[in-house]
């Protein structure tokens, strides 16, 4: 027995569940679980099933494709398949902040984040060594605005050869070009120090006390084209005060970032996440 | 169209959600939200479903007879199936405390809580103003030692005249007779003002300040004959320090049992609660 | 004897607290609580320092010109004295939306809230009931472009007349006019509902929603002229989902609403918020 | 310029914080920081400046050595001084755990963890290769119920070598002797996976799941001879579902314990918590 994850969205219309429930019990599978979510605004249905089907009997390949030659054509169904013990492959991103990196590589370590990470990537030189202590391969890819267009080449070349799933950029201090996004579209996911959508860009943490705001926050979200504003996975906050100073704030939020940036990968890599219209929808 | 709710539980089998969803649709329903769980160690799988069916080609009676009879039968289904309109009948319970009364007194005006509130019932004369200042109809029920088996027949009497469906004790603090409980199985809520199962029973304020905890918690719960042990709806905790005296720890309190309660009370009308085995499924 | 409460600032100095406390301790006074800040961006000194002194040997008035007359005009100190047991009187501005209010009422009638409550006042009818039943008097101020200037004098008067010391917007939906923001400068306390500095204006929980937050959340602060942007004494954020609706939004927000007003009252009657620069000083 | 911090407690008595800041200000410190608390149940001072002194003029030695002389011996007080720059040494205790390890070796590494750490001890060899990783020597003393006795030895031994201030056992599985803790008393520090005291002793997260209960916490305290019953630091909880598995509350839990424990952490290095009769006082 194999277990399986479907991950599916379509329009809207009567009876898509009982068709779907239904393939799946007559193609010998075994539902697991099952979440749903209707869009009623855009008249959207989002669909996740987690379910075991037998080895020899059937093959994914010959599931999927029947699946989709029946009720994917029949629903205008858009289906992705995957193998729960299948681990993607994660490429992290970092520049010279250590807090979310550490916490990444501890959490592997101890099979809390079920990936492969075949590299670090990075723009400075600073946590070559960490890389080095986990013995995980380190790229470094200095960033210039003379070499911009052809370190952004590099990294899409390092990316591809490697067969990177998605990419994380953990604290990664650059701003990634719009022909990665489209390449891993949804499949970069960002930690910003800032319930957003305050504080958007550069220094949120000093906005923050400079407002003399009594929660600070962290967001982690897909990485779009405009700055800071892709569809958001997870968000939270922790209180301060006017005790706190800006280090104070900044201590604080790499908790937050740590704690947010997280939960986001393990919901990602759980498929547990799907994006319409700049929005998310996340099942529990 | 009405909108109707199915909540079942049974033992958990193959196909049972391509069964049932089939079954909604070919009796012209259609399922606006499914929520379901298998617990694993005992085996039992339950549902609960949202869906709309023709008021006219189809009566709500004659859809249950007939979800009885079919997959009820095949399944060994135990369902419940509810108007969404229509509002189930809450008694209210309450000692010389008014903090959750007036709580669940407002959220009932503003409409946020969708019951009916029959009568407010009391041990004590306190709270009576408040009930005229709300016109709900006030019983006072005295107990001690001596008419102690006689008022819990008075109570029984007035919650049988009023047809209530559930009670709220709203810091109620006499012991429920087992008959009560007996003639209102996982139908009576309780808030106790403790994070449980730490602090059970009286004064559970002065027994956290006593062992210097750092939060504090509340808990509502099904009253079952075990004082405090009964299936827990709804849970939540707040901070405190040592500069926090056992009038402090009290007032904090209050905050936690008034959401701690409105939100349990939100759920059990929602039918969002299955209890089993002492224990509590909560869709969300 | 008599408990007081100092709340004082002055230009940051080399032995203030010591001066301070001895100043106190000679004439008869016993700290109970002190608490003291130093803004260092700023080099200004905050201080709160409850004591208790006796009645006869020593007036209020006499503590206090001698208070300012020594070290007052030594450190160049800024002093508020007030006696604990003598209640603000707190006006109530609301419109249409109640939740607010009936929980600023339920506190102050079970003491939580040791103010006074001279009256009530709304721009509409739909809470009269409410102030009656509660037995609080009720203006009327209907407010249209027109009028709006005669209104706001009206007001004024209103707030004379009673020896009004603050005034809370319990969901009041107009914009106050700077000549009553002149005349109660740090005294007019409103509730955003939404995490400021994000979502200022009109409908944030429509705005949050349209951005898929995955948190809301509800400011309270003083109000400046600027439009919810003044002092922040107090906010917080909840969780929502996917599966909210902006129905959804707005009902959780009613919680977080009333629990961080209601938080931001408790403070300052308790005296313990200081504004310096647009920011708080929040004493706990 | 050093800054130290003074750590001090006594029979509450009028005046003691004009004599404490005047003594201060006269030996020429700058008082930058003061908190202060009364223990108005058992009349108990407690108090914690941190001032700025002139190294030249004055030796930290004389400073204190004329403190205790004077108003030391007057009011009875019992201080402690510390230099805020000299990092007190703290010894590593795990068993096979890893992920509170690589927590606060990844904090100590970033400098957000102001300790020195001599040594990592452990009763199993499984987090050897960590130690070796972050560069720590490692000590290897298994524990069987033959040999207890002498390991403990064995370990006060190397804690001594190493001039140890305070030992943290991060999910180390083993009960300390009451030996050790005589030596190192209030200076041990733990962190329990439970939201004490609910769920004391093996396999907390068990009985929670057993229990049904909504919120799963983690308690960080000292150690004392009472197994889980010492002076409690810090404490956090997270809300849980029917939908977690025993697995995913210890997967949960694991967040909780590294935040619990490394603020835990942070406060006593601050010198932030003082212990009276079993509870803490934690200044902010």
């Amino acid at each position: 027995m194999k277990r399986i994850t479907l991950v599916m969205n379509c329009p809207d219309q009567k009876g898509i569940i009982a068709e779907v429930t239904n393939f799946i019990h007559n193609n010998n599978g075994n539902i697991v679980y099952i979440d749903q979510y209707v869009d009623r605004v855009n008249s959207i249905f989002f669909m996740r099933v987690e379910c075991e089907i037998s080895e020899d009997s059937q093959s994914i390949e010959h599931f999927k494709s029947t699946f989709e030659r029946t009720i994917g054509t029949q629903f205008q169904l858009k289906v992705e398949i995957y193998l729960n013990d299948e681990f993607p492959k994660m490429a992290l991103f970092v520049s010279k902040y250590d807090h979310c990196l550490y916490d990444i590589l501890a959490r592997h370590q101890s099979g809390e984040l079920a990936v492969h990470i075949p590299f670090i990537l990075s723009n400075h030189l600073d946590l070559k060594s960490i890389a080095e202590r986990f013995e995980i391969p380190f790229y470094h890819i200095p960033i210039t605005n003379e070499n911009k267009k052809k370190a952004e080449e590099k990294q899409l070349q390092i990316l591809q050869e490697h067969g990177v799933d998605f990419i994380v950029l953990a604290r990664y201090m650059q701003i990634i070009s719009g022909k990665l996004i489209e390449h891993f579209k949804d499949k970069i996911i960002n930690i910003h120090h800032s319930f957003l959508p305050a504080f958007p860009g550069a220094k949120p943490y000093h906005s923050a006390y400079e407002r003399g705001v009594k929660i600070i926050g962290a967001t982690s979200h897909y990485v779009t084209k405009e700055l800071d504003a892709g569809p958001i996975i997870e968000q939270n906050t922790t209180h301060v005060s006017h005790l706190n100073s800006i280090d104070d704030f900044i201590a604080k939020g790499r908790d937050l970032e740590r704690i947010v940036l997280s939960k986001a990968l393990q919901l990602h890599v759980a498929r547990k996440v799907m994006v319409y219209k700049n929005k998310t929808i996340v099942f529990s």
